[in-house]
């Protein structure tokens, strides 16, 4: 059984409470239909932190300087997103001790989501643009169904061993 | 802006997602329809932690001892999910410095939902009996449909200022 937690922003936790839907066999709302060889995973938990104090309070980092704080939220860049999601995945796996740790956050750009075990560590973004602070709600909530679904695609790819250079995929190994 | 932060087992951070949807004006998926006079609110962070290990690492807390365990996650009785619900509440609260907390969890029976503040504690279930180990699936989705929408309606009696013994509601007033 291999332990996932997940700390998320853009993506509202749904990519946790897909991954538990998997593990209990409940429906799965985006469309995931995982290799049927994919080893058995439990979700230990799934964290929706959009704010800098609840980063500050619950994973216990201090958080990337933003570029942008509106009512407590945190906006990033692109760049700014990418070391962020990777400092929530850290930290979340650290803290529940689970095998793997997810992290994404989407201020400014395509968002940055990372997939970390203690060995691995992938990164890559949901592949739509979009402005926390601009964009309509529509093109957000796009953004944030494909952050979901990408986000879970990465996961699977380091769960069957699929990983770059091999695999050609477009995320980063940074380990 | 009344701060609100969420500790959640059987609404799988669902609560959370519409407060913060709410907040940011994003679309409600639960058919609330909060008094226009509701004050602002936003979302510190929503925690979905189904896991026993979960609640210990993060919310810092010795769970109540469960009825059962099923893979790390627990399943409690109608009392045990009630003295549970309070726990996570007031523990998530606290480490978030939120104005609000609210915690869920519902194994055996029909779940318990705590909303606290610092002075005010209110306590309910979602109404519908199902069981963690055995119900089917649809079950325990009616089950979490209506804890969704029973948290947001104690949360809005709350915020109204529209609690026990006034408003006749069926939730526990504790403090």
């Amino acid at each position: 059984m291999i332990r996932i937690a997940t700390a998320e922003c853009f993506t509202h936790g749904l990519v946790g409470k897909e991954i538990h839907a998997l593990s209990r066999g409940y429906p799965l709302d985006f469309g995931w239909r995982p290799d049927p060889a994919l080893p058995c995973v439990s979700l230990v938990a799934a964290l929706f932190i959009p704010t800098l104090s609840g980063v500050h309070h619950i994973l216990g980092i201090r958080p990337v300087p933003p570029f942008e704080v509106i009512d407590d939220i945190k906006v990033y860049d692109q760049q700014g997103d990418e070391m962020m999601a990777l400092k929530m995945a850290e930290a979340v796996r650290e803290i529940t001790q689970a095998d793997i740790g997810i992290g994404t956050t989407a201020g400014i750009g395509k968002g940055g989501i990372a997939v970390v075990t203690t060995e691995i560590k992938l990164l890559t973004t949901s592949g739509i643009d979009a402005d926390l602070r601009s964009s309509p709600a529509g093109r957000i909530l796009e953004r944030q169904a494909h952050g979901v679904k990408k986000t879970l695609h990465t996961l699977e790819c380091l769960l069957m061993n699929r990983i770059p250079p091999e695999c050609g995929e477009d995320f980063l190994r940074l380990d």
